[in-house]
């Protein structure tokens, strides 16, 4: 009681003020939640859990259990204490004899009485909740006389202040008990007739307590007192004294003036004291005030006071707010109750608190005031002393509203108990979600009583005191959070009855909790978290079922849409590019997904990281085969948990799977997540087939992943491919890059070969040059090239004939001119580098930009050619017609002169490669099996024994009467390939030498 | 140059060891970035900003330009501070008098001084960077040449110590040059003939050094020294003196024992002095040494000493560590050279570094160490005295490297800024971004040399100091940062050919700085922080243009896709189900919306909360109508741009319209992120329309939402609605609550209610009794259920006959009996409640169970209802043929008494409704178009000034023969109304009464 009266009151007051703003934002917030919805037993706990979900609400519930628990233990051990020292001293079982024994003999009486009262009160509680109410009006009734005795005791102060001498040695107050003979005075008067007895007897003599000395005959001899032997060397009246001592003079003054005495305006402001500070009076202190040796009798400061030491103290004064709530089970209409209950609640215990200490800042004088232990005062209650009629009624109501407050924790605490452990979030706990048949939590009170008898054995509290507040701080920091969270996310649910709330007042609250947590003590604070964190590891850990729907699960789906729509912003950046998959699973009759290898290459490639959408086209009506939907759904899911693809699933009832696939390549994704690249498998059996669907579906996809834009990846042969748990342990990478598009077919080695599956693969280049080119500078710039590109490769360049690629040429000399462009540019601009350093970056980011720019006019070149064809096409399909069936063998030679010339022509005058892009080239000279053959022949004569081939993949014929020929080509040209991974690229550059 | 002298050295070997694994870190993160492709000018801001954005790079590069330049002036300080000091002091201008005024003095000559040096050092630089690469390796050699010197100075004093005598009063040194007759004794012996002047000549004509006193005749007197003065009241020999210079000797001793004289020892510990403590030598330290005042003339500790001091005082000495990397531009082949270059760097200076400290603490007296000042040795430079073989070396060799540092900084700082104002992310900074034909870059430089200048004219920069040093830990946090990013996120372009890097190394780097940051001084961190953050949001405002990628955007992809991987696990709990809306919106000819109030309705109904996709499908060919596709969604974006709804588009080119809606309901969204409700537009003209695909279109996306168990919403008359500017100021919402499923009519007005347009509504809820209900307790329990659902509703009960609403029979049937035996639980429960409270709580959520389950079964009942209808549908379509044809006004009372006696004999048994969910209901009897003008008569006469009515929408008839009645129904329902929402739940809750 008396703990709140040893600061400057300004000081007392602000702390005390910024815990009741705090606890009654706290209030605010939870009487949002407690008015959202049924509130069952629970409170707090039931709270957390249900908005933020079972993690956060075990974690902060069992802290907030823990702390609850053992505030009941200090409570009871503090109606003990004041039971032992002001209401029945001699009741103490333990009595020590010295002085240094006291604490320990007081500390075994605790236990002893603490012991006998835990196991009174936990018997009422198991009895019936309806007697501790009961008995809770007794013990309210008790506070309240004694409030009210403290309001008076302050106004009749007034008028007759009451007698509490305090002893002071100039401005410094003394402790009164160790001064054995109580004389306040340097030094006493006595007769000489009666021999003087022994120093110690003399001491008892003169017992005449506080009073003013006795004024003898004249014969009288001077004799020192006890106070004396402390600050002198000697008893004798010659002894070397200490200065202090003898430069100030000993009065006696009046403890508390009275509340007409003015004496607030000297304990208005704040003096903090460090640790064994002397306690001084007024705002002038003596020098070296600090360098005094404690064995002078001074009062010294116990703890270092401050603001902060100041909240820990007030802390457990307010740490009441839950007590509504936690019994939100017993409540009649808790959500009626818990609001009004609460927050009324709070202002009135702030409301006393702050009136409390303006009266005692009025009345008492401040030596007194910041005087812990009461030393200077003989260890009397300054409370007591203050009230009226007597201390008695202080002393008695504090020991009953403590005894009330232990009764409380020991209700509240075991149905918190109950409540966390009926929700089976931790299963040791489970058991104690039994009770009686009326419902009360009979193991969990038992549990509960033995921690805290745990706690009153070991009686001395200190050390966990502070992590307890921090439980109960961190449980109001997430009440807050929790009303804070469901306000902004507007979540539907979230309609409380009770509106005076906002999540600005919400935030404050939280803020104001992390603020005390970690003003009052940062490493506790820590420690309280690293608790909690435990707890929800533990949780997280063990599964909790989920049963409630959380706001957490809310707060993902908002972060995840505010993700998504920061991504919105156009195609990422060359540099940005990653391979985004969309893999085109079929399923079988029976719901098995046939070539399950694409998705371990697909997981070989992403490395885990990017999207992967898995998506299967489902013959049939949607309105009948919505549950076999579900059930591939479910199939592509564990398929995808066993490669061990993090990915997402789309299934698509169809009644023409060639219009299902286009749908789920143009709709797959969301926002900036979409696909940038197709994966299929290639239709092996096409030749076999008696139903031409399965490759004229295969051509089609093709077609509309051009149009689209998006990259292509079909491997051959994939049930060769390796699966994750065979490493190729050595062997080649082999890339055939014959069209020079955007570098997709340099990216895919080097993304590959970051899984462990291709890790120890190297990787090989081969170009194809043209008997006109330099196949040595060729060679050259291709290497220097690939050093920009910080991609390690062996690089080889293939001499052929320009008619036996010739399959390729028109892609090929719009891309290869520009590569050639570029590499002849960046060896210009190398030696340019040697005259002119700084120009040169900037000529090389022209470059690029001039490449981008060309390959831009490509794609929308291309772009326009379908759009045009379009609706032409009828009219030109004959022209078509006779272009494409130069696809079969026989006509593969007829053509090829006139080829050569052409493209002869075209690439001897490099200058001119830009009104290439205007001319349509004569795609009847282009495309011949001729290629297939011979390309075949170099490409099984370099890479036969290599672990994959990269190949481009050529665009397919406009006119569907040539999708058979295009099958035909692309089955020649891998021919007798073990792995071939055919790429078509997305028409826009997918890897840069810049960073 | 004597900086690293003034602690315990091993605190000085940890500081600087730490100082140094940080910039190792930081260099090796930098490598990584470096080697990653082309770096242009800028370095390090060019990194950052390539790596993290322009936001953060232009923010930390324009920090770090800040503080290059800053640092520049600082060197042009030191260097003058330097010549001033030691060089040449007779070359100061201005000259002080009295001691107060020197440092004034001085800081005046710095000015004019480093005015000079700034403008001929920038004109330096101007004519051109070559000349200061060549100036630099002049530099460099004076560097080494001094280096080199103390290396032998500190071997030489192993064999013969350099003199360099220290005044010692007991173990306390005492500051030289306060000693006015420079003796080092208390006492002196004079002879007495010559009559002794005056106090002042005294000292002037004694003035023979630090020698021994000279010892003279007998005839001597003793005389007292000005130290004597210093300590005591008057001069005389009988003066009353301070007691330590009483009770001590005066000593001289030796100030640089020299290697062999093992003074290692005593230096090796630490001894940090707050400022004002008095120095003293060895461990043993004097008692009150804090309370001496500071008018004796003993050397005073200058400032707080500390490990974290003397890290700030390290770091400026470790900054240059990005001196290779601002001149990437410069470099002849930056990637090679940046890596070894810095790395070696660090590694010689490092070295260099940690051995000075050890041979200086081998060598110099600790007192001496710790003098900052070198007061104790009248200024002397301790190195200069120790080097060999002469002091010069070392005044010059710095003088030299200080110039030179400057000189880089004047060189660095313009090619960062350069870089910075050529991206144009700040747009007042374009100017500096033009250059000399030659790129040198005259306008930055100009803008450089005036910062420095100002910043020499401040003259002082201690305060400016410690954000320098932030700025630069800033940037190489952000450095470190750059690299464990792109090496965590995978980036394809990630391929440094710098390959000892580690994420790791980097996090430990990063964190290591932020640590130094806070640890060095935490409120100069923040500032240092806020300074960076406004630049950030300064050019996030103006809006950068992103030409390049950064490394945020793959963070942000991997951000969402992680989010996204969180959400997918099955569908949300009633509490957190909020409407996931897609928009089905319909374009015309022109590619305009048709009806762009459905988008508007939409954004009313999130108020900006949860998903929002909005989808169209374009009838046409994929292949040929791509472009088409990209414009309808633009058309889109910017039409929920203009309405202000968040979400995504979602365009599908379909070749037929009814496949491509069925596609999109299935595949919109990813993972968790679906939508789970789908909004349509009424075919308003569908009578009218010649073409019957519109409303059969209509029909079939109502069967696939059913049968996807999507919600569907279906405003009516959607022009009608009201847009966003013009807000509701009174009405109703009218909910017709008939159908009672899980709740979907109760929350859309709440919903609605949240956005400004419909906050001032008020909500009515009416809903149907058959005449044989209580419709007075029906009401009292819908509105307690209301209560409970924390929703403000008006409720009224219509009373109807049962033939009435048969239309609605089927489903009403089954979800009435549902809620009234709910309600009736419910009430159940409330008396429960006074007997047994414990037991309620169980029990209500118990109840909603049952009723999920119920609910469950149904849908399950129905979709087996479908399921089974599907193949068996040709056999029984002539029976539905049947059942459908109803649907017409003329055959709508044929069919009544039947009805109603089938399901008043339902409904009069409420225990049998269970048996009722097997019982299929004979289809036949229950909808009619009587119904629906019954209906509307009542809806009419109730809610014809409603805002808005809310309708639940029946199911649409199985066979497609009924449609067009089931439309004919539908408009009968809704005639006369003005705003009509038609709603078909899910299947699902959606609302419940727990929080």
């Amino acid at each position: 009681m008396y703990k709140h009266t040893r600061n400057g009151i300004s000081v007392v007051i602000l702390s005390v003020a910024s815990l009741s703003i705090q606890t009654l934002l706290t209030a605010i917030s939870m009487s949002a939640i407690a008015t959202n919805g049924v509130v069952p037993a629970g409170g707090s706990y039931f709270m957390i859990s249900r908005s933020l979900g079972p993690e956060f609400g075990g974690a902060v519930g069992s802290c907030f259990y823990l702390g609850t628990t053992f505030a009941g233990s200090m409570y009871i051990l503090g109606a003990i204490e004041i039971l032992l020292m002001y209401i029945a001293p001699s009741a103490a079982i333990f009595v020590s004899d010295n002085p240094d024994g006291e604490a320990g003999a007081m500390l075994n009486n605790m236990r002893v009485y603490g012991s006998i009262f835990l196991v009174l009160m936990s018997l009422l509680v198991f009895v019936g909740v309806k007697y501790v109410n009961k008995l809770a009006s007794v013990f309210l009734a008790c506070v309240i006389v004694s409030i009210l005795s403290i309001y008076t005791g302050a106004l009749v102060s007034a008028f007759s202040p009451p007698s509490f001498p305090v002893c002071m040695l100039g401005n410094r107050s003394l402790a009164q008990h160790e001064l054995k003979d109580g004389q306040c005075m340097k030094t006493l008067q006595v007769l000489l007739e009666p021999p003087p007895p022994l120093e110690g007897a003399n001491a008892s003599e003169s017992f005449n307590g506080t009073d003013a000395p006795p004024v003898t005959a004249a014969a009288a001899q001077e004799r020192t007192t006890d106070l004396w032997r402390h600050f002198c060397n000697s008893s004798e009246l010659s002894a070397v004294c200490d200065e202090y001592f003898l430069h100030n003079n000993v009065t006696q003054i009046q403890g508390i003036p009275g509340l007409a005495s003015g004496v607030i305006a000297d304990n208005i402001w704040s003096s903090y004291s460090a640790k064994g500070d002397v306690l001084e009076r007024g705002s002038h202190h003596s020098p070296h005030r600090d360098a005094v040796s404690n064995h002078f009798p001074y009062v010294f400061a116990d703890i270092t006071t401050s603001f902060t030491l100041l909240i820990g103290i007030f802390f457990p004064s307010v740490t009441g707010i839950m007590a509504g709530s936690n019994r939100s089970g017993d409540l009649k209409d808790a959500q009626r109750s818990i609001p009004i209950g609460t927050i009324l609640a709070i202002l009135t215990t702030s409301l006393v608190y702050l009136s409390c200490v303006l009266l005692f800042g009025s009345c008492v004088e401040g030596v007194v005031l910041r005087d812990k232990f009461g030393d200077s005062v003989k260890g009397n209650l300054v409370v007591g002393t203050l009230s009226w009629p007597s201390p008695w009624v202080i002393v008695i109501g504090s020991f009953f509203s403590t005894c009330g407050a232990g009764l409380q924790s020991l209700t509240g605490a075991p149905r918190l108990l109950q409540a966390i452990a009926k929700d089976n979030i931790i299963p040791f706990l489970r058991v104690f979600g039994h009770g009686k048949a009326n419902g009360e939590p009979t193991w969990a009170l038992l549990l509960t009583a033995v921690l805290a008898e745990l706690g009153i054995l070991i009686a001395s509290l200190d050390l966990v005191a502070p992590i307890l507040s921090m439980f109960f701080l961190m449980c109001y920091l997430f009440v807050n959070l929790a009303c804070a969270l469901q306000t902004l996310l507007r979540t539907p649910n979230w309609r409380p009855r009770f509106s005076y709330y906002h999540w600005t007042l919400s935030f404050l609250g939280m803020t104001i909790c992390l603020a005390l947590m970690f003003i009052s003590s940062w490493y506790y604070a820590i420690v309280a978290m690293v608790i909690a964190g435990m707890i929800y590891k533990y949780i997280e850990y063990n599964g909790a079922e989920k049963e409630w729907g959380d706001g957490i699960r809310g707060l993902s789906l908002s972060a995840a849409r505010f993700a998504l729509l920061r991504l919105e912003e156009g195609p990422p950046h060359t540099k940005n590019w990653r391979p985004q998959l969309l893999v085109l699973l079929k399923l079988d009759e029976d719901a098995h997904v046939k070539s399950p290898r694409l998705l371990t290459f697909a997981s070989q490639l992403k490395a885990g990281k990017g999207l992967t959408i898995v998506g299967t086209v489902i013959p049939g009506n949607f309105l009948q085969t919505y549950g076999e939907a579900l059930a591939a759904e479910q199939t592509l899911k564990h398929l995808m948990e066993k490669e061990r693809v993090k990915g997402f699933v789309q299934c698509i009832v169809t009644q023409k799977p060639r219009e299902g696939i286009s749908h789920m390549i143009q709709s797959s994704g969301l926002g900036g997540m979409r696909h940038n690249t197709v994966v299929m498998g290639w239709p092996d059996a096409w030749r076999q087939s008696e139903d031409p669907q399965s490759w004229k579906t295969f051509i089609n996809t093709v077609r509309v992943t051009t149009t689209a834009h998006l990259a292509l990846l079909v491997p051959k042969n994939i049930s060769l491919f390796p699966s994750n748990t065979e490493p190729c342990t050595d062997g080649f990478i082999d890339v055939w890059w014959i069209v020079h598009d955007g570098g997709m077919l340099m990216l895919l080695p080097f993304l590959l070969r970051q899984h462990k599956v291709w890790r120890k693969c190297s990787m090989r280049i081969f170009t194809v040059a043209q008997m006109e080119d330099n196949s040595i500078q060729m060679k050259k710039d291709l290497a220097t090239f690939l050093y920009h590109l910080r991609i390690d490769a062996y690089v080889e360049v293939v001499e052929m004939h320009d008619s036996d690629i010739s399959a390729y040429t028109y892609e090929r000399t719009l891309m290869m001119e520009q590569r050639s462009q570029m590499l002849r540019q960046m060896r210009l601009s190398k030696s340019d580098r040697e005259k002119e350093r700084v120009r040169w970056s900037f000529d090389d980011a022209q470059l690029v930009k001039d490449r981008n720019s060309m390959l831009r006019l490509t794609s929308i070149g291309s772009d326009e050619d379908e759009d045009t064809d379009g609706p032409g096409a009828g009219d030109r399909s004959a022209e078509y017609r006779r272009v494409h069936m130069t696809w079969t063998r026989d006509k593969a030679l007829q053509l090829r002169s006139n080829t050569q010339t052409h493209t002869a022509s075209v690439c001897s005058t490099p200058e001119g490669f830009r009104d290439m892009l205007n001319i349509r080239p004569d795609q009847s000279n282009v495309r011949r099996m001729h290629t297939a053959v011979k390309l075949n022949e170099v490409i099984v004569n370099k890479s036969h024994d290599a672990r994959l081939v990269l190949l481009n993949m050529p665009g397919p014929p406009k006119n569907p009467e040539g999708d058979e020929n295009y099958m035909e080509f692309l089955e020649v040209l891998t021919e007798g390939l073990e792995r071939v991974l055919l790429v078509r690229g997305g028409g826009s550059e997918v890897i840069t030498i810049y960073s």
